[in-house]
């Protein structure tokens, strides 16, 4: 395991320096951990230099945020330590949202103000260092929502912004209207779309670091029995055991070497997870290898 | 019914002002009106606030330009209170045009300037408000074009210029060589593509409002008898009578809702389908509406 | 046969002045030509107006640019009538590189540098007038490319650069960085997806001609027995008979006849395979036949 700490990066020009991994809390709600567990795992992940969390408002029913926000509230010297993600734009069917008769997305102004004032109450904190939009609303107005975005940043309550799941031409709209810093995409060797079909091409060009969210395809990378991930698997067995680590190291070393400079999110209940994907950093991994796993994802040699 | 008139709407910076729903000639040719008759019509359209007019030099086999010329030439007053757009650059094969042997494009500085005359003279008037490339031609020379924009333009014959179902990338060609003032394409509730394909992004971008035909899906959306028709049809009749109003007003308001400000072309011969599309901009549809007529359509909920 | 001479063109502005047919060197190798022959070839293509001569690296599993080499020590005086162009940028599987485990790119700043001194070495020369990355890199770092490209242009080495068989975003990515003069891409009558995949819009907005391989695909176009071929040949054939030229000389008229003024690469080891694509720019091909031509290859009229 690695034992030099997560290095550092800042997604953009004048965007904000968060950890290269990024602890997800996706399914902290599912882990059901007292209230002392949690501390501990916000301890455990600064520890290995990973100060940067992601949430959304959605997540755990509309119930992750407050439970990280009892951590904060028994800690607060956590708060000034960690960068604060979260998300909005999506109104989950959920019997915590009982208005909610059909799951839709809505980016107005007014739901934009009220979904952050809700995820600054129940994270009790001030502000969050960063806004996503969490998927692409075919109603989106983009100058409504950058007009949310400066009153929002004016009033000190978020410092910057960003998007989730946007294609090539959502994310010019947006970002034509409001300097959007980064593009939260689903991105592993299970799931190779963004690096073909221009996600990351335009990461590259405007310069904005993507989040990466599933980095191991949801666990389905290592232990997926269909015939893709066991193709894969083969490969990435053979390879870690040529540089000496974990199925799950090599698999975020693989995504560390694009040069598009993502931000892998492990959302793991076990201290391991978050250790495999940190010692990804010490692995340099050859540009043959790197292309091994390719083929084996794509089942054909490049053309 | 609305008694409301139907706004108006200026397409770009610079474009030209129209009304949000324009009347489509496409079919004034097959229904056979003696004179009387389409006069009556444009003054109907007049009456609900509809002043812009659809032509394309192909429609009704090369002769609805001179029925509705007909109607101008016997009240010259019209001409003033009216808006005309024409289309060129496709050569159909028909009787009408016993050159033609095989059905082209044609986007030649020639064929543009011979296609806005005969137009022109069809149609009794000496300009045109607004011209559009019919199809994208793959032959296209942007500069040549251009060229005959500018043309057209300072001879007072055309004073804007748009194109007609063009992908993005085709638009940003021309575009980059001449500024065009709208993309008309084909949207509905049965065809989202260009809420998803980039289309609308762009405009929305740009800052070019799109008119749409076959806002209707061709009366599919209303009376189709295959799955994804009736499947929509569903949903629509239930929030019609919610909102009180027709399927038909309700899908035209499901257009109208969107912030890329499209205009939606109504081609009847029945006064009641202005009249149902002009009573759209009386509703106001909840964003959980317009998605549960999405997810309708597409037929699973959002992501 | 034309007797007027390959026109010439200017690929971008600023870009390499290049006869608008080039001289592939692809198949070099297969046909074992001794030296006396290779000269004897070269002579002829000049004779035509073909000056520019098309490499790789890989060609022949690394080995064409060194036959092409001998001819060029052979006969100084020919480097300074013609203009070579090469690529690098893939990592062939092949006996002549043995360390090369896995068919893999590598657009890193140490191979394209080893890559064009090999090249330069095997050729003969002093520099190239064109340096092509050869194929879409997922891992290619642009910054780092442009770097290189910057060095190799100082340091008089390569005169200038594009790639081949990019999208159009990365296009867009490398030429933010470094002004790219041409993507080489395949394009033909069997092969039309450039023409509508938004490829050949690019190069004409940003003017920058295309250079084709495969304009027959490959030789599908003349002699394919499969159902799409044989609709082209078809309407290719009677076409041929109206303008009174070959069949090969038809396609390629029908190629050039595109606004985007690509470059096709001819790469035949039979002199008529010149003559016959060279005909082709005495031929003043209808709009109404190049569509009929594009309708044999869609298999339906334009829409």
């Amino acid at each position: 395991m690695s034992s030099t700490p997560v290095p550092r990066l800042t997604l953009s020009r004048d965007g904000p320096e968060f950890s290269r991994l990024v602890a997800g809390t996706w399914r902290l709600g599912e882990w059901q951990w007292p209230l002392a567990r949690r501390i501990a795992w916000i301890e455990a992940c600064l520890e290995l230099g990973i100060t940067t969390f992601d949430h959304a408002d959605i997540y755990g029913g509309y119930t992750v945020e407050a439970l990280f926000g009892e951590a904060l509230k028994a800690r607060p010297d956590l708060r000034e330590r960690i960068e604060l993600v979260s998300k909005c734009g999506i109104r989950l069917v959920h019997p915590n949202r009982p208005e909610h008769r059909i799951k839709s997305y809505d980016t107005s102004r007014a739901h934009l103000e009220a979904s952050v004032h809700a995820s600054l109450k129940a994270l009790g904190t001030e502000r969050l260092d960063l806004l996503l939009i969490h998927r692409p609303d075919p109603l989106m107005d983009a100058d409504e929502i950058a007009s949310a975005f400066e009153s929002l940043q004016r009033a000190g309550k978020v410092r910057h912004f960003g998007v989730s799941n946007f294609t090539p031409s959502q994310f010019a709209l947006l970002d034509s209207r409001y300097r959007l810093v980064t593009n939260q995409i689903e991105c592993s060797l299970l799931h190779l779309a963004p690096m073909l079909d221009g996600t990351l091409d335009q990461a590259q060009q405007l310069g904005r670091a993507p989040m990466i969210w599933s980095p191991l395809a949801g666990g389905r990378l290592l232990r997926g029995e269909d015939d893709s991930a066991r193709q894969v698997q083969t490969t990435l067995t053979s390879l870690a055991a040529k540089y000496a680590v974990s199925a799950s190291t090599l698999a975020h070393a693989w995504l560390l070497r694009h040069p598009a400079r993502p931000l892998p999110i492990v959302g793991s209940s076990r201290l391991e997870g978050y250790q495999e994907a940190a010692a990804a950093f010490s692995v340099e991994l050859e540009r043959s290898d790197w292309y091994a796993l390719w083929s084996a994802s794509t089942g054909a040699p490049v053309p």
